[in-house]
């Protein structure tokens, strides 16, 4: 009996790159990481060991660095479309070319409000995301981010949830909600203002987590989806996680104190973990 | 406008469990990490914040303690259906209940040849992993493992891909073979002796790589999954990841030293990622 | 043959705790990680198992946590030196107690220039440390920051170093300084406004990395040290560690490219490793 | 006011090398990690930029890769040796060279009791380390062992400890010990077995741990530091890093449940750091 090969695919992935841009007056960084995957004919490579229409990872990482140099001079959106179009147009054994790239921001520095030329600060967990997928049928682009710390320190409650026997949370009107959140979001097309747009989609996305009056994560979550639904016609659908970061109020009440919600344990483990998609 | 919410789920991740089992004249100790996940009809929960139909992710750690008193006794899969049915069966509102489980293992310590009654080390990195999922159709496990590091010093080559511009691999008909091996393979039935197939499976996975003559990881991939399905008729599909971990020969011609394959620098970033499934 | 017990101390580390500080229109909100250690008159302990002096590391967490409630109302200094001097003075046994703690900064969000009264973001990798240790001739206070990433695009050079016959490093003169940066100094009172003092000498620390025309790391570890040293008469000695970020010029002129400083590869290993003491 | 530079080192770290040694039937392969540290005369690096006494650090990576070819045949202690006296003897200016070496056990595979030639299976967490420090007065060398995970599910109590109003944690005479163990002890010459000494050492180790009556993570600590210093005249002195991994029993009986020291949580943070030197 012959056994048959299903879905595949092969890449280069963390192909990590800095870039200076040099202005007149002041300098650029940027850095990013790029995945690069390939899906197509690749049989035989599976089942001989056929190797000719492979394109090694090496060379893949190779061709993310020299198309930078030309290529990379705006946001990873159109980096992204570069790359893919380059593998997929120049390798008929591929179908599907997908460029994943990751963003890590730099803060320029200041002092006495004046910008630093040429010194950075480094950014934070958060990340900025792409996700280029370039196939005969065309090109497609959906962005993100990932790792964004929120807390808010109030206007969240968990009321009214199932009991039962294996119930000892208490309900709560008042109560920390903290997440890492990662969203992503599919655009309408590939010739966006992707720099602008993005900044409109995070800034909703804070502005709804601020005075969003929650009930639970998954109602925080919808609706700040909702809004950036509503906001940006550009958008077809979103996609959010929100692992909730539990702060469990410390019992000072053992020893005489009491703990009008100031004292909490930040737990990493184990943690709730809260997914949703909306869509038009 | 309303939008509306697509694919949606939650879940307590991370639930960290370790269990003695006493028997008369040795102990065991058992280590596991177990993500609950529910889908259902929670509409309301996202778009009203209604949560009547919500059974909290704290509730559902709870239950894994309390199940575990009785019912982790023997693989991880037969706790993992006990816990999958629970949440199904007592939830009318879910539709699909989805277990994984992570074990990492622990060995006895020995001295003299003599098994210790109590006394263990960790077990290194390789894990056992199970995702159990209960729907109204029935039950389904898929088994596996993943951070199994794996290396082999020679029989491994690869040599006659694409060369273009951005080529600088040279062909090699003898390198270093290492990859952290994850593999995810279905089952066909859930009363199956889930230890005696795990520990057929992953030592075929472990011969199949070490006596493989590789012409790519591919190649070798494919052949892994071929022989495991060969050899298991309780297996219908197997998903393999298996990123290269490059091991790349230092240049000591520089300094007038011959470099025969001796010398290597193993690097983490950027790494080929090579995935491929198998099935009959 | 006896033998003896040298140089030992215990506590409990990484008690994670945070707190809300509620104020009439706003709030804040604080994360720390505390450490505790202890060491004094433990002999027994350790040669008999006479744990008759020892006071459990369970009851060290708690008594951060309830310490909190009162006295977590401003610096981490402040907090330190009660918490150094609570269990130093209530255990005779204890001949040093040493207090290490860690801040996450979070942010206040904002939106259109209004502050938010209590919806923040992570503040990132950078985090504040102060060490306070107590004995019976009084208490010090040790300050400083952690993995502050810091990187200038240029203004850096490196030349005129040793050349042997493992020497390939080509001499620079502008080159990508970055590193993640961690500093501690040594205050010479307990009293201090440790806030304003913080923001002082954190802004002296960009400032000068930023300016100085580098010629090597050493030189700006120093210049920075000694800068601090000048503005601040509290600060007896700093300490500083300035890991070589290294962001390797990619070799484009095999492809037929110049590469002039544009774009590198950001390594994380091997890394150089600078370290130096600055003092009166 | 002229500031001055007080305690200062450079050097590479994290110099990550792997070496296939090729025997007639069988191949070796070894993974290590390399620290080089200098100190010495480069007060005018610091101070003015003056880099003539500098060896880079890229010279250094370069050295241990070049000496790897021909002197890392053994024991990472005596390419420990080799690697610090080079640095040493080549550099009037450097008054001491420390090498870390961190080593990487890899497993060889066995199929049917017939170990393999030439594939592997990682080691795991833990670790061997050594330290050479080479001086005008000569080498020394000390050498451990890292994350190493250990655990035993009886045999230790903790009680008759301190209470006070903070206390809440339960006196118990049997509880599961574990702790992911450091060492390091210092031997007594250069030119020792030091693979057949560090085997002894660690079986030592392990065997004390397994039967010992544990009163303490203190008394298990001085126990096997005490049997070590014992069997093994070339140590002089022992230093141990016995974090308490805490496996708290989950309270089932509020589910009207026993839980005899069955189910556990395993928690990462905070945790119990117990520290202790043992010489004679």
């Amino acid at each position: 009996m012959n056994m048959k090969l299903g879905l595949n695919a092969y890449g280069k992935n963390a192909v990590n790159l800095s870039k200076i841009i040099r202005h007149a007056d002041h300098h650029e960084f940027r850095q990013i990481s790029v995945n690069v995957q390939l899906e197509g004919d690749f049989e035989t490579a599976y089942t001989l060991g056929d190797n000719t229409k492979i394109l090694p990872t090496d060379t893949q990482k190779n061709t993310v660095y020299a198309l930078a140099k030309q290529h990379f001079t705006g946001t990873i959106e159109e980096f992204g479309l570069q790359l893919a179009y380059h593998f997929f147009s120049r390798n008929p054994q591929v179908s599907k070319a997908k460029i994943e790239i990751t963003e890590h921001g730099w803060q320029r520095m200041a002092f006495d409000e004046q910008a630093h030329q040429h010194a950075f600060t480094g950014g934070g967990a958060e990340k900025r995301t792409t996700v280029v997928t370039q196939t005969a049928g065309g090109a497609t682009v959906s962005s993100g981010l990932k790792d964004l710390l929120i807390l808010k320190t109030t206007d969240s409650a968990f009321e009214n949830y199932i009991k039962d026997e294996y119930t000892v949370l208490k309900e709560t009107s008042d109560r920390i909600l903290a997440t890492q959140c990662e969203a992503v979001w599919d655009y309408t097309a590939t010739d966006l203002d992707f720099e602008a747009t993005y900044q409109k989609i995070r800034t909703t996305l804070l502005r709804t987590f601020a005075f969003h009056k929650s009930l639970s994560v998954q109602q925080t979550l919808f609706a700040i989806g909702e809004q950036i639904l509503r906001e940006n016609d550009v958008v077809r659908e979103i996609r959010l996680i929100m692992p909730n970061k539990h702060h469990i109020p410390f019992n000072l009440e053992q020893f005489g104190l009491d703990n009008n919600n100031e004292i909490f344990i930040a737990t990493d483990e184990p943690f709730g973990y809260i997914t949703g998609t909306v869509s038009r």
